[in-house]
C-alpha cells in the first residue's frame, strides 16, 4: 500500500505552464497609457510586422498595438524560405522546432546545364550553405505557417486585443506641442463586420510601418523604393510533381537551351505528399522600363496584358521544355496549390527612419517597406524579420529608459543604428539580388548573342560567395556605438582570419559551437545561452591558466565579477569557456564563476570552440556580445575596463 | 514597383496549421454510437490515461471518454523523471520538443561514498544513460507540465467533451445480453459545480482503468496489489538550493555512515533558478510488514504517526547530516516546492485484464493500477505511460476491424499480448525497483551489522546492469503472433549479438540511427519514418548488390511492393537503407523503390547502420516493425514470404 504525505507550494502548479521568456526591467514606470495611446503602433501583421510586435511584448512593452487592414491572418503570403539566420534567431525564441520538424530541409543544390544534344545534364551537387551554421540548411515552408507560428507565441505575451485586423493606416503626423511624450498622431479606419468603417486617432510614441511594398507609412514619410534594376517576366507554380526528373527534392538550378528552371523543393502536405515549387523564366523576355512603370499606367496596363498571357499550362509546359529529356507533370488526383507570374525589379528607399523635430527617431520602415527584389534567392522573408530583429530591442531598451543619456538620441543614438545597419545590409540584398537574378535569367553556354552567355563556374561561383549574405551568416555591421572593431589587427586577442568559419568579428553573429557544462556535463549548443531576451552577454574565453587564483582569467572574472551590478539587474549576462583538458573542482576556481554563472560554465567537445573563434588557449579572449547575436567588441582578457567602457555606451549605469 | 498576379487553391490556407497524424483506415464503419455509447471509456487522467486516450484519439477513434474524479487537470503529481525510450516515443508523436528543450537533462551519475575521516568522497562519474540510445540522458521535468502537453495535444485530435474532469468511476459489470456490441455498463457519478451529483450509466466495448495505486477498476475485476517487499521511510523535497556540494547539478547516490540520500537534478524554474529535488532515507528504519498494513488499519494508523513526525525541518537536517562536510540550504528568499515523506513497497496485480463471457479480453488496467513501487529509479510514469502505448494500436486495430480473424479474439488474439507483454515489464519492474532499492537503504562499508554491507562496485554494477531495463531501451517482448524469434541463431541473417548496442533483436525497440537521405541528401534519424502512428513498416537493410536488377535485394523489393498492397491501404510502409559508397541514379534502381519509398531510401554516415544493427552489407535483412518501433520479426532478404506470414497474422488482407 502506497503510504503517502506530502505539502506543496500553491506557486509550484504554475510551472506546468511553457516557459516564459523573462521581461526587460523598466528603470521608469512607464506612465500609464491612456486608451488610444500607445508606446509603439505597428502597421502590418505579415512577418515582420508580426515578429516585431512579439518581440516587443516579449521584452516587455504592454502598450503595444498592431494594425492590419486584411480582414485576418495572412492567407496570400508566397515567402516560404527560411535562412540558417532566421532559424539560429527563431531558436533563441524557442519557436523553431514546429519549423525544423515539419519543414523542407534543403541541403544540397543541384546544379544543370544544356548538352549539345537536345537535353540537359548535371554538372555539380553544391552544398546550399556554404558557410559555418548551427543549421546546415534552408528550410522551406508555407509563409502562413509561420505567421501563425509568430502569432501563437504573441497570444502567450501580448493583451489579447494586440493584433488587430479590418484596420487600414491612413496617415501619421508628429503634433509635438500637445503632448510631447506621444508626440506622433496615427490615423487608422476599421471596418465592422458589417462593413461599416469609421476612422480612429491614436497617439504613441513610435511607429513602425511593416506594410508591404505599398507602404502607406513610407509613403507619408516621404519615400519612394527607388532604383533602376528589372527583372525578367517568371511564371512560379506550387505542386505536387509527378516526375522522373531525378533532383525533383533537393534546390536545382537548371539551364537549358530553352529557358531556366529553379527547383525549390517545398514541405510534406497532410496528404502524405510532398510539395515542389517551380520558378520558370518566361522565354519571351520583356524588359520594361519598371521606373517608369511606376508612374505611367498605361505601361502598367501594358505589363498586366503581357503578364494576363502567361496562364499556368503556360508555366508548366516552359517547364517541361526546359526540363526535356525529363517528364514533369502534375500528379493525378492533386490540384495546383499556387501559382503567380510576376516581374519585380531590385529597389529600396534611400531612408528607413523619420524623426521628430528635436532629431529622435521616431518612425521607422521595416521590410518590404524598404526593399522589395526578386524572390529567388529566397531572402525576401528573412531580412524583413531580421529587420525587425534588429529593431525590436533597440525600441525596448529606449522605453524601458535603459540607455544612458549619451547615446539615448541624437546622431549617435543606439536608435540610429537600426538604418544604419539595416539600409546596408538592404543595398547587399538589392546588389546580390541583380547580379544572382540576372546571371539566372542568362544562358549557360548558350548561342543566344543577346543574352550574355556565363560559364557554369561563373554561376556556381556567385552563389557559392553569395553564402555568407544568403545565409545570413554573413552579415557584417559597420562601427558604430554597438560595434567596436579593433583597428589594429596586430592587437587583436583573435588570431584566425575567417568569419564565415567562426573566426570572432566584432559585428558579425557569434557562430553556434557545442560545448559540454560543467555543473551537470551536458552536451548544450552555446547560442542557447544567448537567448533573444533582449540582455547583453560577456563571453569570457578564459585562458589555460584559469586555476591560477591570480591568474589573468581569475583577476578578469573576479572584476567582471564587480562590473556586471553596475548595470541594470539582469541586463548583462556572464558566460565563460575554459579550455581546460585535466579535472578540477568548483574551489579550484575563482568563487565569482560559481556564483555568477554555474550553469552558464563550459568546457570544449570535439570542434574545439577555441580553434573556431581563433583564439589561443594559452591567452584568451573577452567577447561582448548584443542583445540580438552580434559580437559587439572583442579584446584581451586584461581589457576587462574596455568591457564596462563598451556597456556604458550601451547601458545606464547605477549612480 | 512590385508586378504580381496569383492563383491559390482554398485548400492552401489549411497549410498553415500543425502537423496531424493520419487517423486509421476503418475497415467498417463504425455504427454511430448513441449518446452514452463509447467504443472505449479510459477512467483515469493521469499521465498513463492521457497518453492512451490521446493516442486512441490520434488513431482516429471518435467515440471516445477519458473520466477523472478530479475536478480539474492534476496538481499533485509528483513524478518527474523520463527515460530514454519514453523521450523517443514522445518524440515519434511529436510532442518531445518543450520537454527536452525546458527539462533537466540528467547526462552524469556521481557516486559518493564515506571516508573514514567523517564525511564522503566521490568515488566515480557513470553515464546516467549506459545503452545506446536516441537521447543519452534522461530528463526530469514536472508531472504536470507534461500531463498539460499531452492534454493540449489531445484537444487537437479529440472532440471537445473527451476529457470529463469530476467523474468520479462508481462501477463497471458486463451485460453481454441486452447490447451485445456494447457489453459493459459503466457507473460514474459526476459532480456539479454546486457540489451535487449525479450517477450516470454509460456503455462501451472496451474499458481501460488508468485510475492509480487505489484503481477501482482493479477492484471491480476483483484483483489486488500483490507482494511482499518493503522499503524504508524516505522524505524527499523539492527545492532551490545553497550548497557548495560540488554535483547537486548531476544525479548522485550518496552513501555516508549516516545515511542515503540521492540528488535529482530539476529545471530551471521562472525566477532563472533551478530546482534540486533530494531523497533522503530516514534514519530510523521502521521495518513494517506493507501487506499486513493494507488490511490492518491500526498498523496503518501507527504508520501514519510515525511518518507525521517526519518534518522538512528534519529532512533537510538529516540531507544535511549526510553531505557533511558540505553545507545544503534552501536557497534565502525562496521556499520550499513540494515535499513528501513516503514508504512504499514494492507491488504488482497478478493480471491486468479481464474478458467477456466469449473471452474477449474487454477490460484493462494500466499504470499504477497495476505495479506500485519505489519512486528512486524514476519509472513509475515511464513504465505507466508505456502501458499504454503498448495497449492503444492493439485496442484501436480491433476496434478498426484491422485485425485478421485468426488473431482477432482468444488465446491467441493480439489483445491478449497486451497482458503477456507488460505484466512481464512489470514482473522486471517490481524486481530492479526492491533490489536497487534495499541496496540504496543499504550502507556501504558501513559497520552496522543490521544491514547487509555492499561494495561500492556492487551498487554501480546493479545501477548500470539496470540501465538496459531503467532506459527503456533494453525491454524485450516475448514471442507472440507479434514477435517471431527465429530459433535457429546459425540461420538468422544478424551477426552482431549486443541488442543494447544496437543489434537487431526481435521483441526490442529499432534504436535509432543517422541516416543520409538519398531524394534530398538531408541527414535524418531512422526513427523519424517510424512515428507513432499505428502502422506496421518493413525496414529493408539492402544487399551491396542493389543495383543488381536480378540481385537478391532488387528481388525482394519487387515482391514486397507487391505484398504491401494485400494489406489495407496505409498500412505497411516501406523504409529501406542501402550501404552503398558509389554514386548511383533512381534509374540504377528497382523501379518500385521510388514509386514506394521515394523519401524513405536512405543510405548510411558515420555510425554505418549496417555496423549498428548487425546486418552484414553483403547478405543485407528484412525488419518486420511493429507500430510501437518494437521489431517483429527479422529474416533474410529473399524471406519476403516471411514477412507476408508475419503481418497476416497480424493485419486483414485484401480477399
Amino acid at each position: 500500500m502506497p503510504v503517502f504525505t506530502e505539502v506543496a507550494s500553491s506557486y509550484r502548479d504554475l510551472r506546468i505552464l511553457p516557459s516564459r521568456a523573462p521581461a526587460l526591467p523598466k528603470l521608469k514606470a512607464p506612465s500609464t497609457s491612456p486608451p488610444g495611446q500607445f508606446e509603439v503602433v505597428v502597421i502590418g501583421a505579415g512577418p515582420s510586422g508580426l515578429l516585431l510586435t512579439l518581440l516587443l511584448a516579449r521584452y516587455g512593452i504592454e502598450s503595444l498595438v498592431c494594425f492590419d487592414a486584411k480582414p485576418g491572418t495572412l492567407k496570400a503570403g508566397q515567402a516560404d524560405g527560411l535562412q540558417p539566420r532566421t532559424l539560429e534567431v527563431l531558436k533563441s525564441l524557442g519557436i523553431a522546432d514546429e519549423i525544423l520538424q515539419d519543414g523542407c530541409h534543403m541541403s544540397e543544390v543541384a546544379f544543370w546545364n544544356p548538352v549539345p544534344t537536345p537535353g540537359i545534364e548535371r554538372t555539380a551537387f553544391v552544398p546550399d550553405v556554404n558557410v559555418a551554421a548551427r543549421y546546415k540548411h534552408e528550410v522551406t515552408i508555407h509563409q502562413g505557417r509561420i505567421e501563425r507560428i509568430l502569432k501563437e507565441n504573441l497570444d502567450q505575451y501580448a493583451a489579447e486585443n494586440t493584433l488587430r485586423f479590418s484596420h487600414r493606416f491612413i496617415s501619421f503626423e508628429f503634433q509635438e506641442a500637445d503632448n510631447p511624450e506621444f508626440p506622433i498622431v496615427v490615423k487608422v479606419e476599421s471596418t465592422g463586420p458589417d462593413g461599416s468603417t469609421v476612422e480612429n486617432t491614436y497617439r504613441t510614441k513610435y511607429l513602425v510601418g511593416a506594410d508591404g511594398a505599398h507602404s502607406g507609412v513610407r509613403q507619408n514619410m516621404g519615400l519612394k523604393l527607388e532604383g533602376e534594376t528589372t527583372d525578367h517576366i517568371w511564371g512560379v507554380v506550387d505542386f505536387v510533381a509527378d516526375t522522373d526528373f531525378p533532383d525533383i527534392r533537393k534546390r536545382c538550378a537548371i539551364h537549358s537551351s530553352t529557358g531556366s528552371v529553379m527547383v525549390i523543393p517545398r514541405e510534406r502536405i497532410a496528404t502524405g505528399e510532398y510539395l515542389t515549387r517551380l520558378y520558370v523564366q518566361v522565354a519571351d523576355d520583356i524588359n520594361l522600363d519598371l521606373d517608369n512603370a511606376c508612374e505611367n499606367s498605361a505601361v502598367v496596363k501594358d505589363l498586366r496584358q503581357k503578364r494576363a498571357a502567361i496562364t499556368l499550362e503556360y508555366i508548366l509546359n516552359q517547364a517541361t521544355r526546359v526540363l526535356a529529356p525529363y517528364k514533369i507533370d502534375v500528379k493525378n488526383g492533386t490540384t495546383v496549390d499556387w501559382w503567380a507570374a510576376y516581374q519585380i525589379g531590385q529597389r529600396m528607399t534611400p531612408k528607413s527612419s523619420a524623426s521628430d523635430r528635436d532629431g529622435v527617431d521616431r518612425v521607422f520602415i521595416v521590410g518590404d517597406a524598404c526593399h522589395t527584389h526578386s524572390p529567388k534567392a529566397g531572402q525576401g522573408m528573412n531580412v524583413s524579420m531580421m529587420d525587425s530583429y534588429n529593431l525590436s530591442w533597440k525600441l525596448a531598451h529606449t522605453l524601458h529608459n535603459l540607455i544612458p543619456p549619451t547615446t539615448n538620441s541624437g546622431k549617435n543614438s543606439i536608435l540610429k543604428t537600426f538604418e544604419y545597419e539595416r539600409l546596408n545590409v538592404a543595398r547587399q540584398l538589392i546588389a546580390f539580388d541583380s547580379k544572382f537574378s540576372s546571371m539566372f535569367s542568362g544562358q549557360i553556354g548558350g548561342e543566344d548573342s543577346s543574352v550574355k552567355a556565363l560559364t557554369h563556374e561563373e554561376f556556381v561561383s556567385v552563389f557559392r560567395e553569395g553564402s555568407g549574405f544568403t545565409s545570413g551568416c554573413g552579415i557584417e555591421y559597420g562601427d558604430s556605438v554597438l560595434v567596436k572593431n579593433s583597428r589594429d589587427r596586430n592587437s587583436s586577442p583573435v588570431t584566425g582570419s575567417d568569419p564565415l568559419s567562426g573566426t570572432l568579428q566584432a559585428g558579425r553573429r557569434l557562430l553556434d559551437v557545442k560545448v559540454r557544462r560543467y555543473a551537470d556535463a551536458n552536451l548544450r549548443h552555446l547560442q542557447d545561452d544567448f537567448p533573444s531576451t533582449g540582455r547583453y552577454r560577456i563571453l569570457v574565453l578564459a585562458s589555460d591558466d584559469l586555476l591560477n587564483p591570480s591568474g589573468v582569467s581569475a583577476v578578469a572574472l573576479t572584476n567582471l565579477c564587480d562590473i556586471i551590478p553596475q548595470f541594470p539587474s539582469s541586463m548583462v549576462e556572464l558566460v565563460v569557456l575554459h579550455p581546460l583538458k585535466e579535472r578540477f573542482e568548483w574551489t579550484d576556481l575563482p568563487p565569482a564563476l560559481k556564483k555568477h554563472c554555474e550553469m552558464r560554465f563550459y568546457g570544449c567537445v570535439d570542434d574545439n570552440a577555441y580553434q573556431v573563434y581563433g583564439v589561443p588557449e594559452a591567452s584568451g579572449a573577452l567577447v561582448t556580445v548584443r542583445p540580438d547575436g552580434v559580437v559587439g567588441m572583442i579584446d584581451h582578457l586584461a581589457a576587462y575596463g574596455a568591457v564596462q567602457s563598451y556597456l556604458a555606451g550601451c547601458l545606464v549605469m547605477h549612480s
